[in-house]
């Protein structure tokens, strides 16, 4: 299972909008640019959404304009709907995300609209993408469960997934927003959206809710997925707060890319650093037990 | 891969010998008894070992005796040399667990002995055993690394392992003593093992120090390895403690286990109960995210 894995570092936008306390604009871009500088290259910078709905993502635009180029590094942000797509071009943006989900109840609460709708809103996102030259990636939460309605079919996942297949999207990433997955759903899901879409088009992304995203990545490793969505120190989830549900941490992940021997070109010891740091900013130790592991050898 | 999984409880040994605070002996006999009780049908219940050096193991004689026996349920406990081997029989042990090393380095700080006389310990334990009709089980700590040593070649791990095998371990506990195991080093391990004994004698004792213990399972589990030791509550890892390095826990396993569609008798919520319960006596949340989660949501 050599290989080479790309990892897309989600914790500047996906962890820290789920953190209780907002990191300023101008902090935001160093932590995005420190990731970069550790080899991380793709790195999502922000979201371009109500900042009353998500004070933690106001002034994405500012965090894209402070960053300089990086060869080879891309800075997705995330648009999901028109008005944000606007905002993130005329930002700078060369790459956007669109948001979907697997589960009706999620997409209504989430984004006050039908599934149905919410591609009606992805439609001339795609559009203008294409005219405008910008990469566009499709998320798809809930794909292993629904925090409203439970288990989700694999039907519809699959159906929302070669959706956004079709429509152009150049990755599509599976998220198990709410980390209930378990690694025989999390394989089965991938084994049959190999047979719609290429394995290489598939990323994982997934919350650590139940301890279960590195075995569930690992299943997915194994099925030929290469792509992986972490967060560093685990953002997102606070390791005080009973129930937090972060994302799968970089430097966990990391270190079992690196057991596995499968490259990533990332510096962990670089990661651990960011993650002390950042954690240090939201006043507390790292959701990641590699990064607690490692801090305390040091 | 559905089948029937047995997990070996071992917080109430290895995880309560590593707590700052020691729990005492009645309260460390409730505990067992509700383990039993929510379906762990072997529950290490203590070890006999010299209460200076491990206080929080002291009246592990009236643990036992204040255990009523229930159908089906072990209650083995740790005899690490002839001494503790006849305090366990004196108090009515029927189970008793020896602890080998794979590292040279760890055996002599550990148990001040190289690992050619630590199995000279165990020769006229296993004998009395053989005679007092008491089963014994074998531990090797250091399969996947060592703390002084660094990597421990596998072939170090097969010589042990495979001595106490052929001395008449019904059982081979593979422990990764620091986590620093990942999923191929794991896998590898039990394909080599699995040449010299049967993988049904194997089981997969990991600490989740760098949280790798699921998907290290996971990999275990696919290449036949049916009995896993965890620790209720994630014992013996603080989770405000910076790298402490618990046993994986109980719940974690069972959450993946009962995804996996694996059968073990055991019942979660019971065992998030019991979690949160030891949890507040040592005055802390569960190191658990299953239960940290299920707790939340209640």
């Amino acid at each position: 299972m050599s290989d080479r894995v790309t990892l897309v570092e989600v914790g500047p936008r996906d962890g820290l909008q789920n953190e209780p306390s907002s990191v300023p604009p101008a902090e935001r871009a160093r932590l995005v640019d420190a990731l970069a500088a550790a080899g991380l290259t793709f790195v999502e910078a922000g979201a371009f959404v109500s900042p009353k709905a998500v004070p933690q993502m106001a002034g994405s635009a500012e965090v894209l304009s402070a960053l300089s180029p990086r060869a080879g590094v891309r800075y997705p942000v995330l648009t999901p709907n028109w008005k944000g797509y606007e905002a993130a071009r005329a930002a700078g943006a060369r790459d956007v995300a669109i948001f979907g989900a697997a589960s009706e109840t999620f997409c209504q609460k989430n984004t006050n609209c039908s599934i149905a709708e919410s591609f009606d809103r992805f439609v001339p996102i795609m559009e203008a993408a294409k005219r405008d030259g910008i990469a566009v990636r499709g998320y798809v939460s809930c794909v292993l469960g629904c925090p409203y309605e439970g288990d989700v079919p694999i039907a519809r996942v699959v159906e929302v997934a070669t959706r956004l297949y079709e429509m152009g999207c150049y990755e599509i990433s599976l998220g198990d927003t709410i980390g209930v997955g378990t690694a025989r759903a999390a394989r089965e899901l991938v084994r049959t959206l190999k047979d719609v879409m290429p394995v290489g088009m598939l990323a994982a992304h997934f919350h650590d809710t139940y301890g279960q995203a590195l075995a569930n990545l690992y299943a997915c490793l194994e099925e030929g997925v290469r792509v992986v969505d972490t967060s560093v120190a685990g953002l997102g989830g606070c390791p005080y707060a009973p129930g937090a549900s972060g994302n799968v941490a970089t430097e966990d992940v990391l270190f079992m890319l690196n057991g596995l021997g499968m490259e990533t070109g990332v510096d962990l010891d670089a990661v651990i650093e960011i993650a002390a740091s950042i954690s240090q900013t939201l006043g507390r130790p790292p959701a990641s037990k590699t990064a607690r592991a490692l801090l305390a050898k040091h």
